[in-house]
């Protein structure tokens, strides 16, 4: 296993049972039905946790440790989480399968799944909003909140929305990837690294590249795999007349583009440095690549 | 003029002003088209601010400022703004008339109207973060996250669904109030206390009795009043089969409740004996009693 999917394993594993525990402390406990179990199956329903592990990472190569980066780590996965909620409404993407299991609506309907993604928004606000460190609270709370809002994730699914049969340019694929996608991966190692102590600005570079590596691979995965391999619906992207890599430049230029930018995380890690978990770090780019081979 | 009329009209025009600053300074300036127009939209479209008055308001009274408590007094503002965007929503209340104006899912499609309501809540949470004093940003987004999430205002609008055409009692229905409705009344009045440095707790009876009496009265004018005098759809709790006082006790007997909560809010007050702002806030259970009447 590659350094860095073994890190993915391992915290995982943390995440969850931090999640299980955050979740009981919340007040999402005393919630009316059926939003404990909404929440429930749409955070703990499988997935990655590709973003609590980044954050996770970060401060862990900056100094810090596990404990101090998890309640932002939780958070990023609640953002994460309501964001896939909302996307596969029927008024959204439309979809009816999501981590290999039934999204959200289809289970509880429409009105439910729109409630459950907003409470998981809220969620990821009290889980920063729970810990002692006023002034980290804040910071991270002043990052995810850009990162989420209408300049970030938020602005990214409405431009991908526009964009939905109309011909568009590179730059509007790169518009949207790096809100849509890229504003969250940034966050998520700038909340570690605040976590830890240190300066977020440090990470951008390299979060930047690490997340317009992730979106083209994610439009390479979407155009090359089944529906059973992603575990959601394939092929929805050429489906959709969406704005993507693949449909701007072709698969193989796509590829180039995402070896490229798995260069450019490289030169930013010798930058950055790290003295801890540094083989985790030069790993990543070669583990998001491998995704889309 | 009343003393609570008069407080809310002075401060609405504070609160739009520092609302369209506090706009021009926030992510969403470089926010994607139509997302930007359409939060505007939204948020300018003449609401009466009496979330932002009653945080000021017990900032004032606590012996704090104007300017201390307006980050949350916006932030309020905010969250209760998404709410009407998601509750409008075809899969959830189907209105198309708010503020005397059509709906965001009628101007903007309800794929852009779930996204608006979503980057709304964000953006509450993004003002919080941009306050300089920490301690503050993090208890008010501790107060804020819970009150709008599962157990508090999200809660009650899930309840609302489930309620609808179906047999309910007193018990659900005030259930469905305290969430719905007072869970974001009790947090303007905490947070703003907490601008002041004032203990939150304070102020809970008061603001509990205030949320009552505000619910109360919404169920009245939702029973006895016209769209064109509402500025929304009338009718519409008793149209969906809704669970509220005037469907469980009928007409005078939520008259007599709404008259009872105005004494509790009275009671408490008392005890509460603020210093400033004493004559706005003792007018104020009068003021709501008014509206329905």
């Amino acid at each position: 296993m590659s350094e860095f999917a073994a890190w993915l394993e391992s915290t995982r594993a943390r995440v969850d049972g931090a999640l299980e525990s955050a979740l009981a402390a919340s007040t999402l406990a005393s919630a009316p039905p059926p939003l404990p179990e909404a929440l429930r199956r749409a955070l703990l329903a499988g997935g990655k946790r590709v973003r609590p592990a980044l954050c996770l990472l970060a401060c862990e190569a900056e100094g810090g440790s596990l404990v101090q980066a998890m309640p932002a780590a939780l958070a990023l996965e609640c953002v994460h989480t309501y964001s896939l909620v909302h996307d596969d409404l029927p008024c959204m993407d439309d979809d009816a399968l999501r981590r290999g299991q039934p999204t959200l609506h289809v289970v509880y309907g429409e009105a439910m799944a729109v409630l459950a993604g907003d409470a998981l928004q809220a969620l990821a606000f009290e889980l920063l909003g729970a810990q002692a460190d006023a002034g980290l609270a804040r910071d991270q709370v002043r990052l995810l909140a850009r990162a989420a809002g209408a300049a970030g994730m938020v602005g990214g699914q409405a431009q991908d929305m526009e964009s939905q049969g109309r011909a568009c340019g590179d730059e509007t694929v790169r518009s949207i990837h790096e809100r849509k996608t890229g504003a969250l991966i940034r966050a998520s190692f700038a909340c570690g690294a605040r976590a830890a102590g240190a300066d977020p600005e440090r990470w951008r570079p390299f979060a930047e590249a690490i997340g317009r590596l992730f979106q083209a691979t994610d439009d390479l995965l979407d155009a090359t795999r089944s529906s059973a391999e992603l575990g959601k619906t394939a092929g929805k992207d050429a489906g959709a007349g969406k704005a993507t890599l693949v449909a701007v430049h072709g698969l193989e230029a796509a590829r180039a583009l995402a070896r490229r930018e798995a260069e450019v995380a490289r030169s930013a890690l010798a930058t950055l440095a790290p003295r801890v978990r540094y083989d985790e770090l030069a790993d990543l780019p070669r583990f998001l690549e491998e995704r889309a081979r």
